[in-house]
């Protein structure tokens, strides 16, 4: 937790419109309170780095600990590092790896991701608990907790692979490089593009050829990461990483 | 698995002085055995893609299947990828994370990684069961496997910092360009260099200075990555893939 990340339920009332110059206290209880007071084993007067959610990063001044709450009087002043320009479409990945993969791309700074279904796509896997809305949620905000960041991904289920792609994919990407990333093919992935970016990334095994010719189709591009194959959790820092070098 | 990785002893003895120009035989039992009947489901006459440890990529043919046993018609032809021109230098990471990152590092083409103490790395991690070399080597063998190689990795532990970083690296970095990734630091990490490279990586919560000093005596530049704090496990493909992008 390389950043205490506050929901706007965690301010007290103090600092809001009945005073708007008092400053603004968060309280802290549970997880957030335990990771505190044990890891970082604050004390009163000490300053974390906090960020709220969606919003701006700063310092939150211990100025109360109890049994099982820290007070933190907060001062927002810096935003939070850029977003990657990038809607990223990604077959859903085992639910072993789901959440790692979740937190590893909260943590790069992508910001709109789509799991979708692929042929290589277990049925099994959609019924993964993990896969519930606030699950996803917490996956993300360790991964922002992680990065530093505060930016909460918007994170989208699509089971049917062909309505997807052909009704709303053309939609959600208009005005982007679209890129999928595919083995067998003789274009390298490209290296530090601007510009909006859509990045589809296949199942372990991969897309299969109808589901490349869908994606390209709709305008995608294949594109490979060398001779080695990877695993979704390496493969997409690797992506993003070369895609985006400056971010 | 997207390699079968073959050891010397794999292989029967047909082929070898004895009749040089007959067809090598390699036999696979329990751990690959099973994976090959399972996953694979491979019956005889299937083609499977396979290696040699410190060898050839190439084509093994199932001419046989037992209960507990596969036998294989090797044919090796083609040279497995490049190795990156790397020394990789990584504080040890906590258990839960050393065999993740030792599999990451070998999928991403590491061959030579040294793991060092830091002032951040707990005294327990050096006593986890997975250091011992044949749980080391397992976990290239994974990372090959995965990545479809056949490089084993050499990986060699470190327990003292100090010695370690003033008599040592300076004759395993002669000749290379020297990096520690440290976010404290203005230089971003460089993009695309060529050459050889010596990289180290710090612990949770990063090098101390002291430990930075001692680094850059030894010849290293601090790198930054961004304004991202990123898990060992993350920054890794992260860093190779920002400085060797075409590999």
């Amino acid at each position: 937790m390389n950043l205490i990340l506050l929901e706007p339920g965690d301010f007290s009332t103090t600092g809001t419109t009945a005073e708007p110059h008092a400053p603004a206290i968060a309280v802290l209880r549970e997880r957030r309170f335990q990771h505190v007071a044990e890891v970082h084993r604050a004390e009163v007067g000490d300053v974390l780095k906090v960020g709220l959610i969606d919003g701006q990063i700063g310092d939150g001044k211990v100025i109360e600990r109890g049994d099982r709450h820290i007070a933190l009087e907060i001062s927002l002043h810096s935003a939070p590092p850029p977003a990657l320009p990038l809607t990223m479409i990604l077959a859903l990945p085992r639910p072993k790896m789901l959440k790692r993969t979740i937190q590893h791309a909260t943590a790069l700074g992508v910001k709109r991701l789509y799991l979708i279904n692929a042929y290589r796509v277990e049925k099994s896997y959609w019924q993964s608990p993990w896969l519930a809305a606030d699950k996803l949620r917490e996956q993300c905000v360790l991964g922002l907790e992680q990065a530093v960041d505060t930016g909460m991904p918007e994170i989208h289920l699509r089971k049917r692979f062909k309505p997807f792609v052909e009704d709303e994919l053309p939609g959600i990407t208009a005005n982007s490089r679209k890129l999928v990333a595919h083995p067998v093919t003789d274009t390298p992935c490209p290296i530090d593009i601007s510009g909006q970016t859509a990045l589809a990334v296949g199942p372990e095994g991969g897309f299969i050829p109808y589901e490349v010719e869908k994606l390209q189709d709709a305008g995608f591009e294949s594109v490979h990461l060398g001779p080695r194959i990877l695993r979704v959790e390496t493969a997409l820092p690797v992506l993003l990483s070369r895609l985006f070098p400056g971010r």
